[in-house]
């Protein structure tokens, strides 16, 4: 058995990159040959969605299993098919691990007790895809309920070895609104993350990194420096690369000098590359899988080229 | 079409008590002869787990439906069970809307923009259930990530009538870790709940209250006290009563002196309520929804004796 961080790690050096594609599968943006497929094969509408959502993803994932080390699917665009959608969320999870892949549910779950504990043992499985219905190495956890909440996910994250990635310093334009309030010269994210490090080094054991991670976003890159210093056995989960409109130079703070500590998420730039620029006029809808294939390449060479990825 | 705040209203003005039943259902809790007869259906452990905890939920609705407004489906325990456990939550949902419930479904969900959407799509459904997947008249929300992740979720309530309780000063031992930090007099807690009462205002367009809520457990009665008062459009979710420790003295401050603009939660308290103490005596498991009954009944002269429920 190995730590969800020790498998990350191992993934990241093998694949020497630590892109993390974004599973967020949109209705109005999947190929129409899906779609069509999909229709064809009847029922609610919600079903239709979920159908053409398992398959572009399935696709999606045979595209990039070689590529990089890890997925993230996005629960809400599956539950918003209904449980057709949390069945297409399951089976693209499995299908991720089964790849090879390592697969961090983003659910951003938190609840207190027992209800943590129920969230907790759906979603994180560890090494063993089939010890939680959902079966995923990682799972997003929102803190705001305060640290007796957190546990019941830190617990299971032990017990299964699966990892978190707890909210810190998100990547929307709002995130600061109670995120950055002050106290004592201490903002509350950089409370949270202090909380979150304890967490962390306590669960190190003496090792650089734990399993318990924390999301900051690519868009406040000042933080995103101070952060990465400040939860040193922390492991990071990075959005807001791309699309949201972070760049390379922005998350090189997230790294340590060997390139690893850090995961950097892109999600539409990636799965919906195909639909934009120069991907678009190169390969458009009719070879979207290679617009998608080339869209990673893409990530992986801005990471090598511009972060210690490069010295991966 | 009516807004859920009025509907709310109406319900609590209907059956005269403003009691929550909490729908958490728990495996090692639920009746013997429900769990038979999911074992005998067959499957795996999550569909005979999401089996029996729908019949469960079914038979409590039927018990509680002439009695109390509105039930909280706690989304944890359902998920736990994997797609079969979502699949009846989705029931337990319909079934309860269909015995004329309201229901508010406990996800504490929250995410950045168009994946707060595509929650929002997925849960809330306003007057007609059929307008959302998990049809839903109101769901709690997670405000961690900033005011601009909540504004899609108003954005639907207003689009479809249905209604939103924020987590604001929630009833967990820890809530304070973050909940209470300080600036300027003001703690996170307060703030984030003069941001919620500046969105409900907003809604409320000249009426008492909106349909944009909060949660504020009944463990911690003075914060409640205050915050009716600093939040006087926003209708008021209060968790912790029976089990977690808060009394019908506790969650008073709760209401108007109307006895409106205040739901109290109970679910074990309620669900489980055979299994403890003179209730366990007089009912057990053999007459459990009686038990359900008689416990629900204490709850409600409970809060008409002791809070401005009783002027209902």
């Amino acid at each position: 058995m190995a730590s969800y961080v020790e498998r990350l790690h191992q993934a990241i050096q093998k694949k020497k990159t630590p892109a993390l594609v974004g599973l967020d599968p949109r209705w109005d943006q999947i190929p129409a040959e899906i779609q069509n497929s999909a229709d064809a094969s009847g029922g609610t509408c919600g079903e239709i969605q979920a159908k053409a959502y398992e398959e572009f993803c399935l696709r999606i994932i045979d595209v990039v299993a070689p590529l990089v080390p890890a997925v993230k699917p996005q629960s809400a665009f599956f539950e918003a098919c209904g449980p057709a959608g949390v069945i297409a969320l399951r089976n693209v999870i499995q299908a991720a691990r089964q790849a090879g892949l390592l697969v961090v549910c983003d659910a951003k779950r938190g609840d207190i007790g027992s209800t943590a504990q129920a969230y907790a043992a759906a979603y994180l499985a560890g090494e063993d895809p089939k010890s939680a219905p959902f079966g995923a190495d990682c799972l997003t956890v929102n803190p705001y309920m305060g640290v007796d909440t957190l546990q019941p996910f830190v617990d299971r994250a032990k017990e299964v070895e699966a990892g978190l990635y707890v909210l810190v310093r998100t990547s929307n334009p709002g995130a600061g609104d109670f995120q950055d309030r002050e106290t004592d010269s201490t903002k509350l994210f950089e409370n949270v993350a202090d909380r979150v490090e304890a967490l962390s080094q306590e669960m190190a054991n003496g090792n650089d990194y734990s399993s318990i991670g924390a999301v900051i976003g690519a868009t406040y890159p000042k933080e995103l420096d101070e952060l990465r210093k400040r939860m040193p056995h922390v492991p990071l989960l990075v959005p807001g690369y791309g699309s949201q409109g972070g760049t390379s130079a922005d998350v090189a703070g997230a790294f340590d000098q060997n390139g690893l500590g850090a995961i950097v998420n892109s999600s539409r730039g990636i799965i919906f590359g195909f639909q934009k620029g120069k991907l678009a006029e190169e390969f458009g809808e009719e070879k979207w899988e290679a617009g998608v294939e080339a869209a990673t390449r893409l990530m992986i060479e801005d990471l090598a080229a511009n972060t210690p990825a490069g010295n991966l």
